[in-house]
């Protein structure tokens, strides 16, 4: 069937086409049912709405999503035709009826999760069934394998390429940019790619995106690495691993962590991105991992499939019974990282001493000898602060570096918090984090939450900490939600 | 924030107001957020979309589902208020990491969903944590009372009130107008509501839907109650149970059945309608439950959450070993019923002996003497088939029965199944659900199968079904399906 084309400027979130009613009525289609949108070569899968008065019976209006596709204008004809049944949605449902699925069929969900064939509905119900029912280790594989090559792979021309990641869970922690800085003035090639926050407060794509170009091309990417040896990139942009980035969206609804998801959706990105010497740094005592029996599991897990892939890994248990660094938020804690870069006195001890512990094992994993007193020396001699500054100006593709930094401005309404008695302060990493999200991060970067205490002891009035918010609603609800769940003890 | 309203004419499903971006940065709000609209008196919570270039800087768009409730008409000012934060979504995670709810919890979760807190995902979550989880008897108790207390109550001012109801997973097995027309008949009062179809071909209310009125009123319905002493309607529109027609929604998408999803939506609807006499047709063998032990299991499930409620339910358990009746999809079924309502000699005899059997013991349960023969006499005698035609006559408010009849037509394309050898014909239920939903069923009332053999010996080249369609992209799928998939085979 031949329509006239609306674009609507509308950013949908997924491939979408409105109808009228007579063309429902005629295709014999559905509102939630999927179609297939034709314009000259090319083809788009869109779920069909239908919203009367806003078309007329031989127009069609496209979101976004369809027209760049397309490549559509306004006015032109698109073709429609009802499309063909997917299987994907029958093998989540055998899944959740406690089945394993093949290589093949993990293949298909993972393909139809990227073509946006699949529902956040759906979605919601496969990340439930690898959470509840379980993923075996051969089906862990397949989905790694599968979200590898259902995206982009990048190849940097060299021999090694370091990279980390930290399965997270801690509130701050924001270690990333030191350690790339660090491993890069050493030398190495070390192209980090991170996600936007999942379910803590900020996410280094967050982070750093509160002063320099997150979003790059390939190409753009290429040049900055080839010129300064690292980025610090945002890599949903990248498209390394499409589907993992819907289904994280579906994960946040709940803060849910899925653990065959996060193996898969950890190792798929490093591979797709061509990383070979990779540190995972997995926090216990607190956020994720209770026990460091529970670390020690997903390491081994973490290492026996990337093992499958050629690829060495090394897990890395650290200490997760607080928070590390005192900001919590895209700019605070980017105000604690730049403090740490310029080894300025009183900046984090904790981020500091963890990034540097981090840096060094890298170094070590990549053949370097004396690594942890290596690390030490770049970043306490400043070689670590003049790699990040050439890093974000080259993202920039400026030199105002400095002026950016100066930038750097919190929420407009803050409230400080008092001990109201003395003792023993205990503060959780993972109602840190909902505070945090509550009060708007990360979509807001200049909220969060400021620490100026860590565990230890206390006395009655001592601050213990700030928060920040741009919105006077949502810091009542921050202030509620310290009443009502105990965001810190004293005891 | 006063915004002037926009009303776009446009039904989302739930209520979605459209803001600019200029709007959404004022208010720090984002996609998918959600906030509170308010119109004078009245209040409506609804999720935040943005939508360049349809809606001016100090407009907002209003979806059908807000404008209705709020009473705004175009032009009009609306405030605008960001949301508290919703407790549902916690909990629906809590549940997931495997705690027990209280009561009060689980009634916070159904609040939220009937006041469309809550996103699809998210009640997909729900679904899935109550399937694999589990729900302990007090929760699912909990439910039911939640469901009860979050509709509608109907009060038909008699002392019995009869009900039936099948747990579904039977093709055609369209047992319930039959049974509802002997029992009215026979003088009972029994005001049925049915659903529409969840993972099978139609529900009673999409069969009915194609001779009748089914959308009726609370006042419609007692009206016709008081009448006929019987009502074949939607449930949906009735809002006894609103949270449950969301939910249900969300379960169709991968034909998932929930069990303790199952008992409270079964029983909320029974209890909210007023009903205390309630058969439930419990099929084993084939469909949901596997073998006699796993149907007595829900049998006593049923019994046991009954009886907190003070009603009389008695669990029947029938042989569900094949497709009962001829016809499956809504045009089709009715045929069949219609047929045995007239006592046709060529009519099903399975579904006849088995609405005989239901309607037996739903006037045994009532109180009745010989309720075996006396359902068969009505039956054959004629009585039930005038009864039928009041209920329709009554529903539709019009005498023009026998004309809908005539004009019962199945769909335009169509295609026969021939058996390829000789040997013993085996045709599975859930199978040929699929295959009808394939064709189109239920929202294509014309559409369906219609089964030409039952279980047995055939022949080679005997015509085992036919397959009804109005698309020829569904018939083709629905071809494939036959040829992958053994909806039948012969041994």
């Amino acid at each position: 069937m031949r329509l006239k084309t609306k674009n609507l400027r509308w950013y949908a979130g997924r491939p979408v086409v409105i109808i009228g009613k007579e063309t429902s009525k005629k295709l014999n289609i559905h509102v939630d049912e999927r179609i297939y949108v034709r314009h000259n070569n090319k083809k788009v899968f869109a779920v069909v709405d239908i919203f009367h008065g806003l078309v007329n019976a031989n127009e069609i209006g496209l979101s976004n999503e369809v027209s760049s596709v397309l490549g559509s204008k306004e006015g032109e004809y698109v073709n429609l035709e009802v499309a063909n049944l997917f299987a994907g949605a029958r093998l989540i449902r055998k899944k959740i009826d406690g089945a394993e699925l093949n290589p093949e069929e993990i293949k298909t969900i993972v393909t139809e999760i990227t073509n946006n064939n699949l529902t956040e509905a759906e979605l919601a119900y496969f990340l439930a069934a690898e959470k509840l029912v379980g993923m075996t280790h051969k089906e862990t594989i397949a989905l790694t394998d599968a979200m590898v090559n259902t995206g982009r792979k990048l190849d940097f021309e060299k021999e090694i390429i370091a990279d980390k990641h930290c399965i997270g869970g801690i509130a701050g922690n924001r270690t990333t940019p030191i350690v790339v800085s660090i491993c890069a003035a050493a030398g190495l090639t070390i192209p980090k790619n991170s996600s936007r926050a999942i379910t803590s407060a900020a996410g280094t794509a967050d982070v750093m995106e509160t002063i320099t170009k997150v979003e790059l091309s390939l190409e753009e990417i290429k040049k900055v690495v080839k010129n300064v040896g690292a980025c610090l990139v945002w890599n949903g942009s990248l498209n390394l691993s499409p589907s993992d980035d819907k289904l994280i969206q579906v994960e946040r609804l709940l803060n849910l962590d899925v653990e065959p998801q996060l193996l898969a959706s950890i190792l798929s990105k490093k591979i797709a991105a061509g990383s070979n010497r990779i540190l995972i740094d997995i926090p216990y005592g607190g956020g994720k991992m209770k026990t460091k029996h529970d670390a020690k599991r997903l390491g081994n897990q973490f290492k026996d499939l990337a093992g499958h892939f050629n690829v060495k890994l090394k897990p890395l248990y650290t200490d997760g019974r607080q928070p590390i660094g005192n900001g919590m938020g895209p700019v605070l804690e980017m105000k604690d990282v730049i403090s740490v870069l310029k080894n300025e006195p009183d900046c984090p001890k904790d981020l500091k001493e963890k990034s540097i512990l981090l840096a060094g094992e890298i170094l070590s994993m990549c053949g370097m000898f004396f690594a942890g007193s290596k690390a030490r020396h770049i970043l306490e001699y400043g070689g670590a602060y003049e790699k990040f500054k050439e890093i974000v100006n080259a993202q920039n593709g400026t030199k105002d570096f400095d002026k950016r930094v100066a930038a750097l401005k919190t929420a407009k309404y803050y409230k400080y918090v008092y001990a109201q008695k003395d003792g023993e302060l205990v503060i959780g990493n993972s109602k840190l984090n909902e505070l945090c999200r509550i009060l708007g991060t990360p979509e807001t970067a200049t909220a969060g939450v400021y620490l100026h205490m860590h565990n230890g002891r206390v006395k009655e009035r001592d601050k213990i900490m700030t928060l920040y918010a741009e919105n006077p609603q949502k810091m009542e609800d921050g202030l509620q939600y310290i009443k009502e769940d105990h965001i810190f003890t004293i005891n």
